[in-house]
């Protein structure tokens, strides 16, 4: 069976894929989206960021995490956490956000196609599905079909007590403690969660430091709080091999001939796209080693008419940026205007406590010779803060020192995803620091971390 | 005994003084300030701002009030909350911040004379303590005295069931029911914070509307949701008589005959400045019959070098603008350029939810018959308002269609004084709402309810 031609087919329906085909359609083009009935949302809403951020609402507030800090440490709602505790709420937010993506695409008249897509040819698509394939054909493609977790023969999964992080859910009791191998984004924010609940974490990396992108300060104030929490770090340390102790404890075989046993071990290390199920060849395209494609600024492949867009292209691979990755290639696609404010993309990063960051860091104001002076302020020192029961938190201007011209902002603690935000528009703007000097703020607010390190950068100079 | 004279000498030591004090004395000047020893820090840090909302952050939390949309109604923290849990936080929040503003007037050389201020003439201030007065001279004085609850003879106050928002932490336990006299910011603030506790309260106020600087949805948002949760409103009502009914229960009789009836009664119409407790004639100065003393735009009094700020002066009556106020003040008295960006200065109100907005309302803009249109989003649609468990929110941005320019945002929910900081940075650079199509938002967060607001704006024109 052949459908009549779209202006635009999507594989993979989430950010990126909702974004492209809804920006297609509102510019009057027949836009459908192909994915499994189960999988509507992608990784975002299944397995990645809606689990994952729902699971640290879930664990902050159970744990009582930050009202410990007034009641004392053994303060929290449950005493026993429990997996079914924690899954109950995932499953109630995701199955609300399913209805929200089914109900845009609808609204949206983006047509569904539910089941597998691979390419016949580089205008046409096979959707598998148990009623039978479906041919599609389309003038433009958008390949936005996501990543899986990436496995090795070193690390081999049994799914219950070496798990990667699909499978974090489906466990029935939470670990005494836990090996994390990875500190990645995911790594990261699953071993600062399972710190918050007070079970011991020992955190691997091969690298010699982590989150490279991220500003240096930030991240060691993270691995500092973590610390306090009883984590552990074995950075520049690679697994060799996993295994069973005498106590049938997991144990993880370091490089150095250290071992790392635990109750559990997760394994975060990097992604592979879904790429390698879609017959690129027949497309004419080729994806790299971890399944990656390539594409120029506008998000086109090497073959003109397909884009890639979302995590199948890597780096920073964040539902934020995908979405707009989406919007973008759609609007290039159909010779739309469409602009966007590449100079001021926000990161977040959901540990806890959460980091955000927009502009420069330091490291690449020093490498690149630009000088340029600091603001600070400690979310301790804030009426609001003590109010939240914040342990630890900063905010960091980075300014020239001659123009006061704001080139970066990075946060460390609560509620940095969302006040980022302020930041990232004085820096979309062209705004210097004395904004946040002669600007009002509600107080208490965590936002008036601004405010006082604006004073504190103006009183540097 | 006289001291050398000041170039500044401030009485109170709130929000509008410290800043003013703190903005002398980097400018170089010499400058005190004088309040009572048990008062530093004012209003906002002992009966206002802190505890208030210190008490909101206790209460959301030990009500698991964001958690019973997840958990179901009966969920909570504490089954029994008692006035001590409260109490607790409050006083340890109170004593940190005490500490913070005694720490930031000493590292900036700001004297502290403890006592209780009054003019000897326009230049002298007698302070009177039990060490025995001490006469400050000064060459120019800032009156930031604050308020305190203003009182009626029609409701006798007794301190334990009939309070002023003074003596609420004072009691021993939460009452059943509570009749809340006065739909002020103070009177909403408390309303929805014993609302949240599951305690019903009646809201008794003379005026037919509430909060009319506040966008009109937005108070009716927040009276709909109040009332979900046991509220009721006696708008247009006037209290004639308190008293005790057969079951030695409070009863508010009303003009129009009816009575309510109530196991406690706050009353907050109103606050009376400490202004009558200064000696103004002595300066040449005279205040309202609430004690509200007149300024010009740069906050100087009738008697030029004599300037007052802060609640003293009236409306908005926010720690936040009083800061901005007291530093403004001493820029001008001591010839420092001082810039403020009086065009977006945000309101926040801490209701549960909260609400805070910048710019203009609806009601203004058809007032000065300014053409406009709407984008909306909504908190429950917004996968962070799904985790956080946010059951009400509402993001408006107004905008003119015809340039798109920002000319207001106002937001009912959830972090909402927050997040208004990013509608306050667009709205003072003069952006337009294509900014919140083309900038990438953190996923999930609050914030990204500008985005949506955004689009949704962006579809009606």
């Amino acid at each position: 069976m052949e459908s009549a031609p779209y202006d635009l087919v999507v594989i993979g329906s989430g950010p990126a894929g909702q974004k492209a085909s809804i920006a297609a359609a509102k510019l009057g083009k027949k836009a459908a989206v192909i994915d499994r009935k189960e999988m509507i949302g992608g990784v975002c809403l299944h397995t990645g960021t809606i689990p994952s951020k729902t699971l640290r609402e879930a664990i902050m507030y159970l744990s009582g995490f930050r009202e410990k800090s007034f009641y004392g440490k053994d303060y929290a709602v449950n005493r026993e956490i429990t997996v079914a505790d924690l899954a109950f709420l995932v499953q109630k937010v995701m199955a609300k956000e399913m209805e929200v993506v089914r109900a845009q695409l609808g609204r949206n008249h983006v047509a569904v196609v539910h089941g597998a897509a691979r390419f016949v040819d580089p205008h046409t698509i096979e959707v598998a599905s148990v009623e039978g394939p479906t041919l599609l054909r389309a003038d433009h493609i958008l390949i936005a079909c996501g990543t899986r977790p990436a496995h090795t023969a070193t690390v081999p999964l049994d799914g219950k007590r070496v798990i990667d992080s699909d499978q974090l859910l489906q466990g029935t009791e939470l670990p005494r403690d836990l090996i994390v191998v990875g500190a990645g984004v995911i790594g990261l924010e699953y071993a600062s969660m399972i710190t918050a609940l007070g079970i011991k974490v020992t955190v691997i990396e091969a690298r010699p430091t982590i989150l490279d992108f991220v500003d240096t300060e930030m991240i060691e104030a993270l691995m500092y709080f973590m610390r306090q929490r009883g984590a552990t770090f074995r950075l520049g340390e690679k697994v060799v091999s996993v295994g069973r102790d005498a106590k049938d404890r997991v144990v993880a075989c370091l490089e150095s001939g250290k071992e790392v046993h635990g109750a559990a071990l997760l394994y975060t290390v990097g992604r592979q796209t879904n790429a390698d199920l879609m017959n690129l060849s027949a497309a004419g395209l080729e994806a790299d080693e971890r399944g990656r494609i390539s594409v120029n600024e506008f998000y086109q492949t090497a073959v003109p008419h397909i884009y890639a867009a979302g995590d199948v292209i890597g780096f920073p691979a964040l539902a934020s940026t995908s979405m707009e990755q989406g919007r973008l290639a759609s609007c290039h696609m159909f010779g739309a205007s469409c602009q966007s404010r590449s100079e001021a993309v926000p990161y977040g990063i959901y540990t806890i406590p959460e980091i955000s960051m927009v502009g420069k860091t330091e490291q690449e104001l020093t490498q690149a010779r630009v000088p340029y002076e600091i603001g600070l302020s400690r979310f301790d020192e804030l009426a609001k803060g003590q109010m939240l029961g914040v342990e630890a938190g900063l905010l960091k201007l980075l300014f020239d020192p001659k123009t006061k011209k704001l080139l970066g902002v990075h946060i460390f603690g609560e509620r940095a995803t969302e006040i980022i935000h302020i930041g990232q528009a004085v820096l979309a703007f062209g705004g210097t620091i004395d904004y946040f000097r002669d600007s009002v703020f509600n107080y208490p607010t965590m936002a008036e971390a601004y405010k006082v390190a604006g004073l504190d950068g103006l009183n540097r100079l």
